[in-house]
């Protein structure tokens, strides 16, 4: 007996759970849970199952092509540990948050390793046994440094993830289209608030009365991939820019570890530059 | 073509999903929306589907009822505007909120009346063209004063919910089984915290940082009904017990509303002193 | 005995709270309540005090106008209800929030009228026996149009505030200079985020998982005005933009009623296109 | 020139901003920043005020001595790190985000010790060079075991507050006075609902749609001490109890170590069991 997610994204049409739940049925599995949604805009099913059941998930998966509309994507996936990689700059907290919650088994992943462009964040990373890698950028191009950083993430196998937990530095459209809706970053506003450098400045500047995170996958436009999660803070006129950078730390690093739970848990779709959560 | 939203209550067994959805692919009905949960602890399915197609509704709650398991509770029901009695004392601001999303159109539901136990909202509700009933309080006992409404509400038809915008009195058991799941209040505090009269005294006595509304359905243990929906809003040193009451008032219109338009489009369940809402 | 709110905007210096207490004491002025505020990188104080007493409040104006540093702006404000006229189109829900807190008695203001676009909103007002002024905009320029407005509003003295209620055209710079500081407009997004028209669409677009509203003065960039308040709400996958702009209701009425009542109780500075507030 | 806070708690009177501002004028103390707050209820002035200058501050207390009113509580405080002793069980969220936030040296505090009744967390903290002092409560009385943490915190000097970062157990009013208003504690709900054990369970089986958490001052009345911080997380019902539980320690632990650098930034004044937070 075997507990599978079985995610699946296809264009709607009528009875389509119902052949689903055929599938299900005629392998007696047991449906633990069930999500469903209908974009109407663009006409397409999302369906998230966790099932538990003696069958073979390749053979499920087939069965279930077998039935759904052509083209639909269809996932039978296992539940187990997602390798990750996580870059950094020099802040702490959220690459801290990640730690913490490794450490006391919270979290769905093995951490590879830890890359940063510096090596402050070194003392902290080697304090829990793992990988600590700086790539410097200084004497360097843009895209000699993100070859090195290509090349040591490709030094690992089965990375599922890439965590940007506070890495400052902009990535190219070469390097997220070689991890494309495998990039996890956390901007500290909500966007679209704020694109680019400096936000809790730009707010600050705005005279805003709230601040916020977002967490996104990246694509090649700054700050403008699939929103994933979203959190605020109230904030008034006493808050200098330092005291909203301060407070956010703790928007961000929450926000983070959330969005990176869902990935873990195989709960997002990305379609259409947005995200169906489960 | 007509929409209906189906809602089964179901003791858990496997192949429950498949079952219903093959009834609705026989009827070829197109399910519009689908919410599922199972609770593991107490092994109830629930199931609220909105549904498009040309059938009869009682042979679907028929066809449906063939297949389920026995005792399971199944509803077919076509949205329309529920009839709906507002019961308040003197405040306006919960009365008054409903009251402005009817006029705008906002709410599935006719207002057959406003029954209070003053005539101070009169004035108010009068402009709306709604019938206002005052049944004073005044030297009579409890049991007649309650007599009384019970009269006054059973006077209508097909009242589907009795709305308690902050009417401030306490109803005794008779009162509430007459109307079991079908009376919904609004206490002004985030329950179990304060359970009772004054809970903004309450709460700032206890020098609460929190202050909030909870709207439930009534049942005979004071302030102890099922839970549909709770909001807070964040105070400080600086709000004597009268400023958390006027704070207050915000939240516990909007809560109240909110359940209420959960109420009107059937998405509750209520199990177990609890709610499931999809 | 009077109570007065003293609001004080300075240079900061050395001394300016002794030399506004020693004012106070020299007229045996009691403090109910002091807020203080330094914004460090303009140098600038900001004070409210509510203070209660017999004093003359011109002599008391004159008195700390003396002891302050020179160009400070010193008001001594003896509380009373501020003229108001509400401007709209055709929503209901942010007027009908006002319109309920004027009659419980709730706002310290009189409407004077509601002025609008549309005859939509008449019957609503009208039963709150509040003139309803309809200025259509049909075959008119923008600056006709709004010369009539000007010329309605005008006919009224003592405007102390506008309060835009969902009022969608956009006003020209002659409109929002001749009230400078004195229209506040509810923006149907956390600002600056999804400026402009239809922000529900574009957050829907953007696929956000937050949802606000932003309520401000309006200075001659759009939605660029000092932010007075704001607030969100979550949304998710299943929203659509219809969703949003109904779920977003709440927030709006809410947050304008709430920088309303800031500005009515003068608890509002205007500096550097920022609020700060007591 | 230094830096002091000075904080006041004083029987409100007429004048006593007067004759501060005087003493510091006196001084020729430059005011950074300036809170007040009076209790009507209770005729109780609270102000913290930041002051930058040349004077001695036992002098500076002193002289405000002389000035206000008889018993009042006068402190000057010269901001430095304080030192804090960590008590936890078994749980990591809440101790890691302290050992976090201290490496990354976001605290005013030095940890000198954390103290277990479990070995569970020595090889956390033990990476973070701070001594773990596991003190077993197995075969022992309540009493001798409560006398040996005493022992164990009192072989530490100066220690400015003791933080529970989920410590499991019950203390004894013995414990408790000897640390008054020095004992920060992190429960999980918000209080007062789900006094006592396992409140996620109680909240579950309440069926509620709102979890918490609450850092407040310990007193000999279990749950019942004056609170400095709340927060709070939506839940629907999907959530089974262990789920509460999990998404309850991100709000935990930021609640706690926001209470935490509030009392170490010397935020706080304690009043009639509750607390003035500036």
């Amino acid at each position: 007996m075997s507990k599978y997610r079985v995610l699946i994204a296809a264009n709607d049409e009528k009875g389509i759970v119902y052949k689903v739940s055929t599938v299900f049925f005629n392998y007696a599995l047991n449906m633990l849970s069930n999500n469903e949604f209908v974009d109407k805009e663009n006409n397409k099913f999302f369906m998230r199952s966790v099932v538990d059941g003696d069958v073979n998930p390749d053979e499920l998966q087939k069965s279930l092509n077998d039935v759904l509309p052509k083209g639909s994507s269809i996932e039978v996936i296992e539940p187990k540990k997602k390798n990750i990689i996580i870059m950094a700059t020099k802040e702490m907290h959220a690459l801290g948050d990640i730690l913490i919650r490794h450490e006391a088994g919270e979290l769905e992943a093995n951490i590879l390793a830890v890359v940063s462009n510096y090596d402050k964040l070194e003392s902290l990373v080697s304090k829990f046994n793992i990988p600590y890698i700086t790539v410097s950028h200084e004497n360097l191009e843009r895209v000699e440094h993100e070859s090195k950083i290509i090349e040591c993430i490709d030094s690992f196998k089965d990375v599922d993830y890439i965590v940007l937990a506070k890495y400052m530095r902009i990535l190219t459209p070469r390097f997220v289209e070689a991890y494309e809706d495998k990039i996890i970053n956390i901007h500290h506003s909500f966007l679209p608030a704020f694109i680019g450098a400096n936000p809790y400045k730009q707010a600050y500047d705005r005279g805003v009365k709230i601040i916020g995170a977002t967490a996104h996958f990246v694509n090649n436009n700054l700050d403008e991939g699939p929103i994933i999660s979203q959190e605020i803070i109230h904030v008034n006129h006493a808050y200098g820019w330092k005291d909203m950078q301060r407070s956010g730390k703790d928007v961000e690093k929450i926000v983070l570890s959330r969005a990176l739970k869902l990935a873990l848990e195989d709960r997002i779709f990305v379609y259409a530059n947005k995200t169906v959560i489960f």
